[in-house]
């Protein structure tokens, strides 16, 4: 950390601030420039409130130069991790295929989406059963009822199988049917849940906030990992920016920079990104080209009495042309789908 | 609700969207222009799924016009609701000043604290007991222990008491130890919390999310509402934007909009919009002509030593110094403080 | 364009709507729901004032449901337009690769780089002679001795130049010396720049606004079609996000959006989307995959000596690589680089 | 400056970048810590380009401590500069109140404006002659005819007037005509324009960019300033955000932040900001309370038929209601209207 003092701080404001490091035992280094006198910190911060030296005499700013999290940064696990649920690996040469409708609506529905997508080449299967809604009157989901359903047809097919998780309260139940959990985008930072599951072990996608950082990001995975979880698999699912075309932007630099910062494998999420299906397919293939290690998509046996989310769920005919246009761009950059 | 059509759709596509209209009991009023033909849908909407509509052939797009939520409009209690805390009461002549430390750190500091508080006119004791932060490595709150040392001190000085909860789970131990609970900015669209508090009666602080719309606030605040609850004040805290001189932006036309939309009081806090102790004042003050119903403020004994936001938190005088400031604001709007 | 009356407006203001649109020669059609009131306009709104409509008595709000753009819309020209310059052709088959450094700083430095770029496969060379700088004390670029050295070079290796033009009052001397002229994101809304670059017929490279919605960039390039130049190419060059990791964000959903409205081609600039190097690479994949019709790209013979974004440029040896990686997606895609 | 290297980084590399400011002059000040090694930068850092250092092995990033902006700088003029046009003083006790339509429409509009403005105690006579729009077929203003109609009708009542100046070009005739020349946000980064104005050393009301921060904003001033021009007077009118109730976000917080980073005055403008004619009486009370020096307020003797803007302008009626209520504003905190 690096200390910034005020234009004109004293002799003695300075050596109070240097006075305050060495008692919290670290070490100072001292810049006095015409500008600007600064301060370098030295030694283990991780006690240190940089908020208590804001507010001493003569200090203008702090500016943190290093991250919170560690055991998510790429530091820690340079060649990167590998989450595995049951055989599907994410992190790895294959490109790994997740898809299924929004929310899981009914028996039928879901088993024939669990075989479409099954037979188009996805390699575990998603569906909601506990779905946050803006308003109180929207569909809200089965609750555990989806979960099992959802259970029912990955078996029938032979997946593992995703849902959301919105509540501590319910990790149990998820767990008892799901082979993954899901951290959507409103609860990024329900550090309650977080910890939770961090505690049950369980693999998890953590999609990002809507408009959070990176950096939170990371420190969201962080409240898992530091819970004793490496199993935590990135998830990009757009931003809120000022674009009305589209429901959300999808962020494909995300993918890059998590590459650089983190060693946790990332996946995107074209459908609630572009939240119209006609843009499903070239965001993917954006997603892909960008490094991802595999996609969310969602499938719909027909969209058109889908209970959520109808303008972006796919047809099974349309998640076979998805698959295939998805392929040649993962075949490109060197990834097996 | 109205639905555009596709320029060269088909008069089979629009009677088909006509029909399915009268199949769910709504009438339909058809314009065809030069440009654009377009369906008014008529009658109670209440169960229409839009994305069905929308998803349907030579469907453009569908335009609300309405808004979701009912119960929190202005419309449904057009002479303003209001909430009341014991003798507090929200939405009145009064302006209620709320002030307290960010977090309750021990029962020295938050009894110095509700002491000097009180004294310079505030009426009600705020204090965290959970606290949300970005790292898992940072204070995390004394958790329930928090809440009890918080009754404590406001019982000591006769105010009534707020502070946060951040899982359905507290609710209970909150609700046995303050008078009124807060929902913060991560947790907006929290809606299991939202439900519950609904459940439970309790005069509820709710914040805005940092990207979110005053209507996706008032959707969270219908949560709350819906469940028979209508104890729900509003707070500003401010939104994420671009500056990076703030921590946050103080959105203040919220204030008048929330007015005209909505029958809900509402308050802002400047302390989180500014993230920096010389904002404060000229924040609340804008906050206060604006026509806000009341500020929580974030005040410390000793800021220096504080666990958590040490440079937005006042001292003790700095809060008289303030109240004061903010009276003349408060007066000349027909406020009383 | 849809009237939606408040709440308990009177059969006389729904009158006086009707009678102003009949006076403006358009039609009405009305629509009494239980919930609201609404008014279809019929017929040619060119010379309606919506905010005239919104200010008369019981009006809530008006709703617009067709786009400004007419030009520059997909329904003009549904196949497509293709842009040439000289031998180069936008919107064709071809992935048209634009390269050079960020700024001409002097006759070695801008021959090198295009001996360098005409090498690896680039169409046109790119060079910036006035450069917008946020601070007046950074480099501005060499004025029109900038315009001159990259005709220079250009010429020597046989490839059509590109460079940024500031002020109506450049345009001529920009237009003597290079081939396609370049408004930058800064000057998206710079209207008077728009028509005379209109009026001039030049080929342009129109980026985005940092802030800017599709359908603004759409309006931006219809001042320049409506002047009667179709000779307009769009550039996504990124957004201003709250990410911090980039320089900017790049907006890949922007290339199928911009597919589906307007006719006009779009390439993707990922150097100022990035800034930084190391995301330059798997940035331009994306855009590729996502269907760009070409890429521009800084590229400079040494970056530790640029006058300007040094750290997003590539070297020389970076760019033969760079089009190796980025051919290999355009050849999945189905585009000839 | 501070330069942070990379973890793991040599001692040659980091020799290497302390040369390499030893060459340009500059001392270094070596900061070895377990977790980064950082470098300090002591000296005249004018001629320093940061990104030549960014590239160098061994260097992760280049963290500036200290703005670019000198002129504009509080430290400059720390009492505050005041900005005087006629009569008119920016920055001292009386709040500046400029009022008019959004565009001159025609003699006998402008004239009336002006008449019922200076009755009800405006200072300044606004209106637009060149309008910047965002549709190529929207009214664009009378021009050159717009500023002489200004200036006649604010001669009649014996007010100094303003209008916008969109392109350099116009500079000499909008000075011929208006006492203050207005740049709007869109131009805030309109370089040229802005040394323009700087040369000219007329008065001059910079408006933010809707996305820009303060730091940008002073740095655009500072274009002006550093050209011998210290007439500039800034004016916070609205930024963009994901707020769909209202045009545009005022931030209020901008006023207690410009006050502390520069010496400049600063207005605001509730109109452009609301784009609604019931929120801009409490944004302008709001804007006064946070510390505002001025107003400037859209008002047309007919909003009904207005040529732009017609949704946000006030009435005569309406203006001298709001002069009123902002007056008992202005008193509380100090201040003359």
């Amino acid at each position: 950390m690096i200390i910034l003092m005020k234009t004109g701080c004293t002799k003695k404001q300075v050596d109070h601030v240097i006075a305050y490091l060495h008692e919290k035992g670290l070490g100072a280094n001292l810049s006095v420039g015409k500008e600007a006198t600064v301060i370098g910190v030295l030694g283990d911060k991780t006690g240190l409130n940089k908020e208590h030296i804001e507010v001493m005499d003569g200090v203008e700013k702090c500016v943190p130069i290093m991250h919170d999290y560690k055991l998510a940064s790429r530091e820690m696990v340079p060649e990167g991790r590998k989450v595995k649920v049951r055989d599907v690996v994410f992190g790895g040469p294959e490109l790994v295929m997740i898809a299924g409708p929004c929310a899981v609506e009914s028996e039928e529905q879901i088993t024939q989406a669990a075989l479409g997508v099954k037979a188009a080449g996805a390699k575990m299967l998603r569906g909601g059963a506990y779905k946050p809604r803006t308003s109180p009157y929207a569909f809200q989901g089965l609750e555990d009822e989806g979960y099992r359903l959802l259970r029912h047809a990955a078996d029938a097919v032979g997946l593992p199988c995703i849902s959301e998780v919105v509540d501590p309260q319910d990790l149990d139940v998820a767990a008892k049917y799901c082979d993954m959990v899901q951290v959507g985008a409103r609860n990024m930072q329900n550090f309650r849940l977080l910890r939770e599951i961090g505690r049950s072990g369980m693999p998890v996608l953590l999609k990002n906030g809507i408009s959070s950082t990176v950096e939170e990001w990371l420190d969201a995975a962080e409240y898992i990992l530091s819970e004793g979880n490496p199993n935590v698999v990135l998830c990009e699912r757009g931003i809120r920016t000022f674009e009305t075309a589209t429901r959300n932007t999808l962020d494909v630099s995300a993918v890059p920079v998590v590459k650089e910062r983190s060693s946790l494998p990332i996946i995107v999420d074209p459908s609630h990104a572009a939240g119209k299906r006609s843009l499903v397919t070239p965001l993917a293939m954006a997603g892909v080209a960008a490094g991802a290690d595999g996609i969310i998509v969602e499938v719909h046996p027909n969209p058109k009495t889908a209970m959520s989310d109808a303008a972006q769920q796919l047809t099974l005919p349309d998640f076979q042309q998805f698959t295939q246009e998805v392929r040649k761009v993962a075949e490109a950059v060197g990834r097996i789908l």
